[in-house]
């Protein structure tokens, strides 16, 4: 059918079985042509077809709630409430949002980017749906089976099946997340998927139950209970019956018969319900249903007929691939080095170091809480721990970080991906925070590198260095084709240094921005001289560089691709007011918002960081400042 | 026995049972006199007496680790490795720590405060055993079953489950944290403890077991598994045991003989391990065994006869009891307003709320990331959800605060108690990270008030407020004693107010410091005029006030007790920046360290906050800018 045509899910009450089944290959085909080109969440969206579309014909969206954990699933939703047209603007600036969005649709209940809050947001709906008198709606969280692992969805769990509000958990499992899934949950999910041959064998069980009364006579006394736990050990799901669900399943999340039925079942029960789907990744588009690792999960355009991932010619190596690399290397001669992922093996690039110290690697799930303070433990043991995270995953170990890490001093090592703007995946993922939430921590060294070589050489370092916690940070992408050296050298953790000489202003900057400030200064160049400088060493500052910059008088630009409320520049800020002077200063960062997705060019011209753009507002500055000081 | 002449662990291996249990009472008595005296936590430390006593008995400290979750019933921990003379000094300034330290023994190899650490720390310690050729060391986490359902004691137990690696999780089962334990995992507690009774029919069912295959026909083919399914519902535990670790339990933990035979088996077993131990908080001292509530958690001096706990008369009325009262009050009107609590019910004094309103009252247990997204859930439907949480255990909810509450703009509105220094729980407990950790966040309002009546119309007003989020800031203990008024009046939520005049310099600052700031203005009266503005609203600032007093070219001092990087005065001179101007500015408030424990005025007088020594540093900061301005 004429997909655009859909304005909302209503009309999916109408359709028979096989026409929902043809719609499910229509919307299949559309998200592999359309996804080709734009790239996006492929394969997480082909797994829950049926799925969202049994969901909507089941349900009624939007007085029923539909809240999609982490939401990158959420585009056959998009499709059935009215946004098929929308789809060629995906992920772009402007365009439609990869994830659920509150704005685009009514539908849109929830707005998510990170995982496993979905429990707790439907938790709260169902709440407020008794409250206000309407608990017959159901709130309906959809959940991975990466996702519930995560400590604050497993939270939820408790809280949910200790109470009666209507909550129904879809369970989606598909044995992946962002990577192949671990633990010790996704091993009995497959205990419960094997279980599924014991069907004839569990009816004849159940027949014996019902005459254990008279087998034994110890057992008269407690009998009930007796047949109560021999019932639970026969019914897949006792886990989730232990913390209070009723539990459905395991059901084919391919087969929209069966999950029609099961939805049906579940929609009539009161107080918490779990719903077992088990979908595949990827369904129905072969390249992405053989991907066993995640390359598939989330990607930029490619070539439908062979799978081929469309790539243009990286100018260097991706940032993730030489600290993964370099942290191997260490790790060759140094024994004592781990290495640490929340889930994130696929995106960091971690297989190097999986492949060479499987012993020493440690992937623990959606689960960034435990991964840092499991770091914390080891380094009390005098390991060197690397904990690998992006920058907006980072936020959930906030704690730890103060907590466990820095308050103890641990040697731990932070690799933080993704710092700074991300583009597609937009506000919910933009690495923007963590300078601001690190900085005020006690004992925390912040570094990031210029490029890659500076990068090699910063990871290698840290690793040398024993005097506490250390956070590298690096953008997502690739560096800019610097040449690399095969040895691996140290460099200092302390000093600044200047990248270009310079007498009538000083940009203090890190990170890819050293090129944007060189590109200004070249910009400037016959108008302005300018000094450009690499703070590698983002905390502490380079004391005293910053004191020869302010006995000079020369004024000062701070630029970061983070927020500037308690961020780089405003240390610099507190750094001159203790010392009691006055520079002039100019801070070019993130503004007090959140950054929407687009091409991060897009992004950076929309708040005013392009080069050309920060040359103009520098040249104003410094005209300003000097028309006060005449 | 002499309690101070242990000087490590290793002489329990000599004693008999009956020895250890006279010992124990010897502890008992010896914890019960002294904390009459010094405070502290005396529950908690009266459950664990022979549980103590039993792991420093079957284990070897420190070759075998003993990890304390929360840490606060290690006391008799410390006194079994040499500690017994420090008690006079419990949780004073330069005295002994409350929690396990490690510069204090090398038999504290974790130090905590915040619950639900120990699991991933044991896990970590588990994994440096084994790389570094140790395995048989055994890594021991003690939890109990409130700490249990923190998310990352979850996350953690899903890693371990699924290893291999040597970790023994002792469950200390006493069915309260800090209050009364709530949630599907304590539930599922209560059904294994109940099902001790069914021991005799446990044996009789496992000789049925035996026979199945004779039974049925059909069963045979999947006979095996079957016969696991039903021994794993005969063995309590069942839920542990599907996540990987080999269950032991319920043991009693006040049964010496059965501690030391079960931790016997327990250390045998290769693998994750769970011992369940039944155990009483305040055993063997009756106002504290018939505490239902969590008065005798943790508290100050008592009369040991009596079990009345001895009390200053206090100025005013709590701080936490003020704003549990105007929530209340306002619920009685407003419908939409619900209200949150992490477990703190008791300490936050909730339950004047959660009696009126039980059906709109929400205790989650130890899960601060549910806590705050289940508000964000609520509020998405119009309700007005108040979360009630502790400043140093919100920041378990950084994440949530930004990507659920700010992100989507909701209107939630956090009560942050034990703002600001907390004096004898120390360094993990300090509420002096929330202002950094928050202003940097898009969309947040912060505030605190300057005593219990402006507390109350900051309440008030900021649950009549729909524009997004809103935090309350309010310390630990009682107001000053000001008036309060009866009817609830509205406050501004935007403007500062001067609250004393003067000419030479003014104090921006907020909260409990607007009296210190008044006192500095009374020590200074005749050299200085001082001028106290109270800047209730942390952020935003008040940016008419700002420019009206850069414009006057008074100098400034902001002053607040939380971290001076990415604080307040930073956030002064940001705004300062921006606005192109150079007033002289001097920010007093914590430097980039953690505060250890000791009462408030000794940790203020260590960082120079004294009225008495900021009277000395104004003036001094005058006199030097004076110089530098002439």
């Amino acid at each position: 059918m004429d997909l655009t045509s859909i304005q909302d899910p209503s009309f999916l009450k109408r359709l028979s079985v096989t026409e929902l089944e043809s719609l499910g290959s229509d919307i299949r085909r559309f998200l592999i042509e359309k996804l080709a080109v734009t790239g996006g969440h492929l394969a997480p969206n082909l797994g829950v077809v049926e799925l969202t579309l049994a969901l909507h014909r089941v349900f009624d969206s939007p007085k029923d709630q539909l809240v999609w954990d982490v939401g990158h699933q959420a585009y056959v939703h998009k499709i059935l409430t009215g946004r098929t047209d929308q789809f060629d603007t995906l992920r772009q600036y402007n365009g439609l949002c990869g994830f659920p969005k509150r704005c685009e649709s009514e539908h849109d209940v929830w707005e998510t980017g990170h995982s496993s809050t979905s429990l707790s947001a439907a938790m709260g709906i169902a709440i407020a749906n008794e409250l206000k008198g309407r608990a017959n709606d159901r709130a309906i969280a959809i959940i991975g089976d990466g996702a519930l692992t995560g400590g604050m969805a497993l939270e939820a769990l408790n809280h949910i099946g200790a109470e009666k509000q209507n909550v129904i958990v879809i369970l989606n499992d598909n044995e992946m997340s962002i990577a192949p899934n671990v633990g010790a949950m996704h091993n009995m999910l497959g205990r419960i998927r094997a279980s599924r041959k014991l069907k004839h064998a569990r009816e004849e069980m159940e027949s014996i139950i019902k005459h254990i009364p008279l087998v034994g006579n110890s057992l008269e006394r407690s009998g009930e209970r007796v047949k109560d736990l021999l019932k639970s050990a026969l019914i897949p799901g006792t886990f989730f019956e232990e913390l209070g669900f009723t539990y459905f399943g395991p059901t084919d999340g391919h087969d929209l018969k069966d999950l029609l039925e099961t939805l049906e079942y579940a929609k009539k029960i009161d107080g918490p319900v779990l719903v077992h789907v088990i979908t595949k990744k990827g369904k129905g588009y072969r390249p992405a249903e053989l991907d066993g690792i995640g390359t598939w999960h989330g990607l930029g355009p490619y070539k439908i007929e062979s799978g081929e991932v469309i790539k243009g010619k990286p100018k260097g190596p991706s940032y993730s691939k030489v600290v993964a690399e370099t942290i191997t290397k260490v790790a060759e001669s140094d024994e004592r080095v781990t290495l640490i992922t929340p889930a994130m093996s696929v995106g960091s690039k971690l297989d190097c170091f999986t492949k060479k110290f499987p012993e020493r690697m440690f992937d623990v799930g959606i689960a960034e809480q435990h991964a840092v303070t499991l770091a914390g433990g080891q380094a009390t043991q005098g390991l060197k721990p690397v904990v690998s995270i992006y920058s907006t995953f980072f936020q959930r170990a906030y704690d730890q970080l103060v907590h466990d890490i820095c308050r103890q001093n641990l040697n731990v090592v932070f690799t933080i991906d993704r710092s700074g703007l991300v583009g597609a995946d937009g506000e919910t993922h933009q690495g923007v925070f963590d300078i601001a939430f690190m900085r005020h921590v006690p004992n925390i060294r912040i570094l990031m590198a210029k490029d890659e070589e500076e990068l090699q050489r910063l990871v290698y370092s840290a690793l040398r260095y024993d005097g506490g916690p250390i956070a590298i940070r690096f953008p997502r992408g690739e560096g800019i084709g610097v040449p690399m050296s095969d040895t691996l050298q140290e460099i200092s953790l302390d000093d600044w240094e200047v990248e270009a000489e310079g007498t009538d202003v000083a940009i203090l900057t890190f990170g890819p921005q050293v090129q944007d400030a060189l590109e200004v200064r070249s910009l400037l160049e016959g108008t302005l001289s300018v000094r450009v400088i690499n703070c590698r060493t983002i905390k502490p500052l380079d004391e005293a560089m910053l004191a020869s910059l302010y006995a000079e008088g020369i004024p000062l630009v701070t630029l970061e691709e983070a927020a500037l409320a308690g961020g780089f520049g405003s240390s610099v800020l507190e750094h001159a007011n203790e010392a009691g002077t006055f520079p002039r200063i100019q801070r070019l960062g993130i503004p007090d918002r959140y950054i929407e997705h687009g091409g991060v060019n897009q992004l950076l011209e929309e708040i005013g960081l392009r080069p050309t753009q920060m040359a103009e507002s520098i040249e104003r500055f410094l005209m300003e400042t000097n028309r006060q000081n005449v």
